[in-house]
């Protein structure tokens, strides 16, 4: 019996190896010089293979972007929210503030101007923010996050300080930055009534 | 007694003109489309007059925005630190959607990549930060904030959010959404303890 080559494996293979090349060309050269050819020819593969799966340059960057954070920055359930979104948002801050952080920089730019790359950045964000909301909806039923409080608004307590300092006030985060501002949300800046 | 025409105040009409030219410019043909000699022609003064006082568009359009903002949305004190805050987060939330919000946009965007506008555009953020931690730490004086909340996360947690939904996630606010955001900030994500 002769083995068939599997050509989805072969297809994965590939993709991976797309993607790599795209992220190391794109931290190399830097997002605006970054072109669907310099990653075909750091790929070994024609520029044909590249827009049969992929309509830009942008496109191939975020699906490197959110296998990324897939790999590396998944929400787990702990049973302690407060443990779990330490873990999840220092991870994110972790890639932000890494080579990676510039392709999504450069996503994020692009994303200003350019109606396409603007909705797969889109898409990117409100998958992650869903999985945030999935994680603290458990959460709340399970008495740990008040009742009361609207998890869309909670989701973005949570994600927009780190941006804010990250990709506006471009500020060096301490390692520990995220839990000291979880700790800070969960506690509320009112003091304790006496 | 023959009046000598004061130079200071005609220049302060001058520059008045030519920002407000500036901004109607940028609202008109977009951040990109928008340049120097269009700004002059617009304001009806030489090219000359404004490289004089400003290095660049984007100067101009950020001593616009600053203006705007020291206009429109400074902190008050009236003694209550959460009205105060809805009221200075609400007026900047109707900036960042007004056609004021579309030029932001453009010096956000172009902050990524030029390093004047850069530090134009953080030297602005900073002094935003810098009033709303005066404001957060006579509040917290007051004990109307917790005595061991830091004061540059509490202020990342207070514009974060805003940014994020404006910036990253396009989303169409409420008028109350900054008092919901408020709210549930100053009361905390944790059940209150039994």
């Amino acid at each position: 019996m002769t083995r068939q080559p599997d050509p989805r494996r072969r297809n994965e293979q590939s993709r991976r190896a797309i993607l790599q090349a795209a992220a190391e060309l794109c931290v190399q050269v830097g997002f605006a010089a970054t072109t669907v050819e310099g990653i075909a020819a750091r790929a070994g593969v024609g520029k044909q293979t590249i827009y049969r799966w992929w309509p830009s340059k942008a496109a191939v960057l975020l699906e490197y972007m959110q296998d990324l954070r897939a790999a590396t920055a998944d929400f787990l359930d702990t049973g302690d929210v407060l443990t779990d979104l330490v873990a999840q948002t220092t991870a994110v801050q972790r890639l932000l503030t890494s080579d990676a952080g510039a392709i999504w920089r450069g996503l994020l730019v692009t994303a200003q101007t350019d109606d396409a790359a603007a909705s797969g950045v889109r898409e990117l964000i409100e998958r992650a923010i869903d999985d945030g909301r999935a994680r603290l909806a458990t959460a709340q039923r399970d008495g740990q996050i008040r009742a009361d409080v609207d998890l869309d608004i909670a989701v973005e307590l949570i994600f927009g300080p780190l941006y804010h300092a990250w990709l506006l006030r471009a500020r060096t985060l301490p390692e520990q930055h995220m839990a000291e501002v979880l700790r800070t949300l969960f506690a509320g800046l009112a003091p304790t009534p006496a």
